[in-house]
């Protein structure tokens, strides 16, 4: 294996692929990159068993001059990519297992991890891809993976379910003490879909997706989803069960309907909740709607003291006395969710499930269960 | 005590006050903030016993209503203060050592600790303060501060030994690896003095003089110093003991000096420097002269591999093969300790300390001792 490239297109492939590496794993290998020069391509792959990348490249700079193959240790090789001078890079397998690499004014030898005990994932290409606006999938990622669970005693609910039906994709998530749903209505008609994606292979992808992408092909599997665009494949594995049905617990009776400032809202529950005996737990808030019509938002410690403000609403669309407690971080995860400036927070009553809507986010959902205060 | 005070200029004197403050102490009444409105005057006093800070304004906003003086908690205040809405703050000493604080849509009301227990921290005026330019005491202590020692086993060796004679200042710090040494001319004569001021106070200090700030008063004590400047005291402890003589540690015989472009230097080492088994680790990297006048970077790991490097100096003044090894972080350091953008490095022997000095930054001398490579 022996050829050159261009420093930054090597490098802007090497960085995505790097993002599936595992840090640290029993299987050494999975710690490394695996580089392959063919047919006037050069291709990165790296797999942490639950997220696998495939880069590749045409660029006009790379100049092959002989084929192969190797495994570099990831980090390592990724660092010394980053820092090296000049706008070439030159790489060579030599024997020994070891790789040479001249650019600038630098002269590295690097050892090679063995490519034999690498697990080389398999990507799947199922017929019939689903195809979304690359702005599309990254706002349902924005708006649904927050609210899955971070803890892994429930592993179903660490995801994000998709279905999709006929032309509707409809994205849920919950941790169980909140929820967040999407609908959208899509360009084509699909197969029915049910599947439950993890959050965190969201969110890696997410960051990977570039603004200037226009569109994302996915195409589903039994046990893996794997998601194109650009010269980049990334699949993660799916996670395995039945997703609980959400659809009953959205209440659909409200007494309380208020339109709020987003910002002045988020402003003012973020100033109540400052009162926390405890830096790192949630704070309480309560929110208190009085007889003459004023809101307050109050928390309240024995130990530390009381904070109370009063929030105006920029419409109030039906309104009753109501005193509510919640947690002011799923409240405040809830209204950032949304892109809209103004947004609709829908109460059923003191000890029911609360709901967020906006005009301007068609098909958002943020339910929010309420906290017993003392 | 009421008063009432525009927010931001009551916020920007806290938030001075506040970087003296006890995060967490034995004495609890430590991570408080002393607030005083007296005389037309309002006073923030905070301390951690080793630093104390007092800040004060006569902010034409203020309007006092009635003198006092409390004790707040000084972390939830300041978290309070910056996140309230409104332009004016009103704040009342209510009965039962309460404080209630009204600004924007905010009513708050916030336990307080006890004066009592506040060990009040002195602030002593000796006579005669050495003034001296505001950039140049930021520069003194980034160019020492850096070198000193960061364990607490030579308790001596974690400040900067400040001397002053005649018209000279001279700072010094060393963790015994490596030097750096400042010597600066005062526009007075001034008492001889001789003391050690912990570094991280002095940290801490110039990140508190603003770059508006034109001249630093500092008065010396027995075992305290004290900075005057703006409406802000600082005044830390002194570390008490006999700094050692490293006036004969700076070698002054070079068979090699080498003027080189600092941040090509920078660049060079640090990517040579990536090669460290342990990320945490300080890497050996071993600068090679060799016969016909290449200069080598090299570092080497059995496991990992090997990175070489060319360097090109823009002058070389005096030239001899020569084979050293260092630590990339001390070297990088040292080097970042200068403003110019070029450096002189002299060597002495392989086993030898060698130095940088620069042009453009006079009576700056920064010492690296070499280390053994394998």
């Amino acid at each position: 294996m022996k050829f050159s490239i261009d420093k930054n297109a090597f490098l802007s492939k090497l960085t995505v692929a790097q993002k599936a590496m595992a840090a640290k794993s029993n299987m050494p290998a999975l710690t490394g990159i695996l580089i392959s020069v063919a047919k006037g391509e050069l291709v990165f792959v790296a797999s942490n068993m639950d997220i696998s990348i495939k880069t590749l490249t045409k660029h006009p700079s790379l100049k092959i001059e002989s084929e192969g193959v190797c495994l570099v240790p990831g980090k390592l090789f990724t660092d010394i990519i980053r820092k090296l001078g000049g706008d070439t890079v030159n790489i060579e397998l030599e024997d020994d297992n070891v790789l040479r690499i001249m650019a600038g004014s630098s002269d590295i030898t690097l050892n090679l991890l063995d490519v034999a005990d690498y697990p080389k994932p398999q990507f799947d290409f199922s017929e019939h891809p689903i195809v979304l606006k690359a702005a599309d999938l990254k706002d349902i990622i924005k708006e649904t993976t927050f609210a899955s669970s971070s803890v892994e005693n429930k592993p179903i609910l660490t995801g994000v379910n998709i279905r999709i039906y006929d032309n509707k994709l409809l994205a849920v998530s919950t941790d169980s003490f909140r929820l967040s749903k999407r609908n959208m209505t899509l360009a084509d008609n699909y197969l029915e879909t049910n599947v439950i994606i993890p959050s965190r292979s969201l969110n890696e992808l997410s960051r990977i997706i570039e603004d200037s992408i226009d569109k994302v092909e996915i195409y589903l599997d039994k046990n893996k989803v794997l998601f194109k665009f650009d010269d980049i494949i990334f699949q993660s594995r799916l996670l395995e069960g039945n997703y609980p049905d959400t659809s009953k617990l959205i209440p659909t009776n409200f007494p309380v309907i208020l339109k709020f400032n987003k910002d002045s809202l988020i402003e003012a529950i973020d100033r109540v909740s400052t009162l926390s005996s405890n830096p790192n737990a949630t704070s309480i808030v309560k929110l208190q709607i009085e007889a003459n019509g004023t809101i307050n938002l109050i928390s309240n410690s024995p130990e530390l003291g009381t904070i109370k403000d009063t929030v105006s609403p920029v419409e109030v669309v039906t309104m009753n006395e109501i005193k509510i407690s919640f947690s002011s971080t799923f409240f405040l995860d809830a209204l950032k969710a949304f892109s809209s400036p103004e947004v609709f927070v829908k109460f059923t009553g003191e000890i029911r499930p609360f709901i967020f809507e906006a005009d301007n986010d068609p098909g958002l959902v943020e339910l929010v269960l309420p906290m017993k205060s003392e």
